[in-house]
């Protein structure tokens, strides 16, 4: 009966509750959804869950899925498709369609090219009205958000465009050409996707044609599609300002989670460390307390940025509605195994730095200790206020940042002089 | 001249070059433009330029540029009028649109009710497409994103939509009610915008229908409208990651955008004091150098947020493309002088705090150099870091972040520990 309901989901809800499942469940949930709707519900999850989804289907089923879509929506799927399965796929393609896949597929990610539609409606301007309606009932469906028409000469290139609501209020004795809206936004496939969305939002388009470097007309950008950029762009840049690369797929393992998180973390050690001299050359009085204050800010540091990245992710996480109280426990437990591994990892590399630099074994171990401590507070701020802060109705982003700083400040001196008072004074 | 180059241009161009220019440029741009275009013009700028616009208009004018709005534009802008102006407005409106207007105002900004649109088709069931077309033929235009037509009883409830595409590729003779679409998304008014937009972004829409309790139909949104939630949405996140509450008008005075940044300052410095304390209370040896160690951390931890609030904003005005080489001189000299305001104010009054907890000057002074120091060291760092990045081409959000902990935590602590070398030691 699950297998009845998911068939009269959208295929973008079925996405949405395929992500917000740890993988085993989302594996039976993917099971259970009928073939005809898999090309769909790929395109819609995110990166990192197609994966998953791809890795548990066979060629068969893939080629059966893929085979439902069009050029372009191939296109979107193909960089995460087996070699194979694409080969084969281009094989089965008509000329056009190949042609038209292979051209979107020449350009980069963030170029109109690699998202256009091919789906269009093109008119002539010398005929009437009447014509153009009579001509629109030989289809079977329209394109999905054709608010315009295309007005094209006879080499198919762009004179204009005919809206949707002119043809509706107009006589249909009128001619095209009588009127056809000539000022028109359009697009180049090799202009920025950015930059296209922001003409969308500013000039509130639904669709918008795209022309080669001849004025000719080779396919269109719909608002839909824009959209989805607005989204990802302003994610990235959430991401990108914690240090963190990609989306991360909220249910993989930590062992994958933690990587994602390591080029930044990497980053930060080494100028931790550099700072840490900075301050270490100032060594005027007794050595051991000057050693105390130089490593003192590198296990805060650390905290805060590790804390940083959790409550990153769980701020777009609980704002993307991913986060339920079916999975709380499971995302917390995730977390603090990161930080755990994350402890151990960098806490013995900086314990030996510590070692190395002062040559003192003691110092060795409460910088490696305090560092393992540090990463579980962190990710306890980096958990637990958030979603504090959303249980109370407040804005979980604002007051995040503020605690964060406090807590691993506070937390990791206090861990790293109090060890050291205990086991070195 | 510039006034018919301005004529040509599209309200949202218009409201866009407003917003990248100094204010005297702005007022002076300003009056030229045509006073029919005023009105939407204000819609389109953010909350803090509208501000300035409005200022700088009389009684009249204001009446003159509100009269050109429907009146859900109307309730945008209600907010931001003079108290006196607005009676007026309300007192020459149709009893209609003041029911209209009076709802709109009746709802939080975060509500569908607030944002929703009054213009709408709405068609029986039980006539041919053929009627359909010619009622549409009446109307002088269409409202804007119509791209479905509302299906109601005779009690005005909802009981489906006509989406156009059905209308152009179905024989006029059929009923609307062979081919109307019985399975809607709608909204009521009372619905989170935020997850309307999602709704929006989900589906793929272009409009849906409001309705009230008892199905009526009463409005509709449109997806011009969703996309700019989406995006105010995203910039409020990213704004509120670095504790400032509102985007700010890249030209407002230094003070005015000081204070924009001073609540997380100021929360920031006593969670940082609280952390000078936790240090402090281990004073084993040498209170000259424990007291150094307990103080650098707050040198460092101001200095890195007052630098990510720097970068946030010009990475913000980058990503809207409102950084150019004619006004980046001036952002800077902003940037420079806020900080030092900041540096004044917080560093006099952090080095007060030094030297009452210790109760010596010279540590006092010490503090509060370094501290107006270190201010200014954020704000190049968090200027010239993201305006280097993207001058490579790099990523300005990722760059940022980890060069930015480096050079205020390194410099905050070299600043400090070599003014108390040189002065104190
Ligand atoms: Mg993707
Ligand atoms: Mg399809
Ligand atoms: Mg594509
Ligand atoms: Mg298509
Ligand atoms: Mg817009
Ligand atoms: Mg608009
Ligand atoms: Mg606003
Ligand atoms: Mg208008
Ligand atoms: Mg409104
Ligand atoms: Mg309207
Ligand atoms: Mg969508
Ligand atoms: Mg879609
Ligand atoms: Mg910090």
């Amino acid at each position: 009966e699950l297998e009845k309901k998911l068939e009269q989901l959208h295929p973008a809800d079925i996405a949405f509750i395929l992500e917000a499942l740890p993988l085993p469940d989302r594996l039976t949930v993917w099971g259970l959804v009928k073939s005809t709707m898999e090309g769909d519900i790929l395109l819609e999850v995110s990166d990192s869950v197609r994966e998953t989804l791809l890795a548990d289907m066979d060629r068969e089923e893939i080629l059966a899925a893929a085979g439902q879509l069009d050029t372009d929506e191939l296109a979107d799927l193909a960089p995460d498709l087996p070699q194979n399965v694409m080969s084969e796929l281009i094989g089965s393609l008509e000329e056009e369609e190949r042609a038209q896949l292979e051209s979107a597929l020449s350009y980069h990610d963030d170029q109109v090219g690699a998202l256009m539609d091919f789906d269009m409606v093109t008119i002539r301007d010398d005929v009437t009205l009447e014509v153009v309606l009579r001509y629109l009932r030989r289809f079977n469906e329209l394109p999905h958000h054709t608010d315009k028409l295309f007005v094209v000469d006879n080499d198919h290139r762009l004179k204009g465009v005919l809206p949707i609501k002119r043809l509706l209020v107009n006589d249909p004795d009128k001619q095209v050409a009588e009127i056809v809206a000539r000022e028109v936004v359009f697009f180049q496939p090799d202009d920025d996707v950015g930059e296209a969305a922001q003409a969308f939002e500013r000039y509130d388009l639904v669709s918008a044609p795209v022309v080669d470097s001849t004025h000719k007309v080779i396919g269109r950008l719909t608002v839909d599609m824009m959209v989805d950029v607005i989204r990802e762009e302003s994610e990235a840049e959430v991401l990108s300002l914690a240090g963190l690369k990609e989306e991360e797929d909220l249910f993989a393992s930590v062992w994958k989670s933690a990587k994602n998180r390591w080029p930044w973390l990497a980053i930060n050690i080494v100028t931790a460390v550099v700072v840490s001299r900075v301050i270490g050359s100032f060594e005027a009085t007794t050595a051991q307390i000057v050693a105390l204050a130089a490593l003192a800010p590198i296990i805060s540091g650390i905290g805060g940025n590790s804390g940083s990245q959790t409550a990153t992710i769980i701020i777009r996480a609980m704002a993307l509605g991913q986060v339920t109280a079916a999975n709380t426990q499971r995302l917390v437990a995730k977390e603090f195994g990161i930080a755990l591994l994350n402890g151990i990892l960098w806490g013995t590399m900086l314990g030996l730095v510590a070692l190395l630099i002062y040559g003192k074994l003691g110092l060795g171990l409460v910088m490696a200790l305090s560092m393992m401590l540090n990463f579980q507070v962190a990710a306890a701020v980096g958990l637990f206020v958030p979603l504090g802060m959303h249980k109370l109705g407040r804005d979980p982003a604002f007051g995040s940042s503020v605690f964060l700083t406090f807590m691993t400040d506070g937390m990791g001196n206090l861990i790293f002089y109090g060890l050291a008072t205990l086991l070195l004074l």
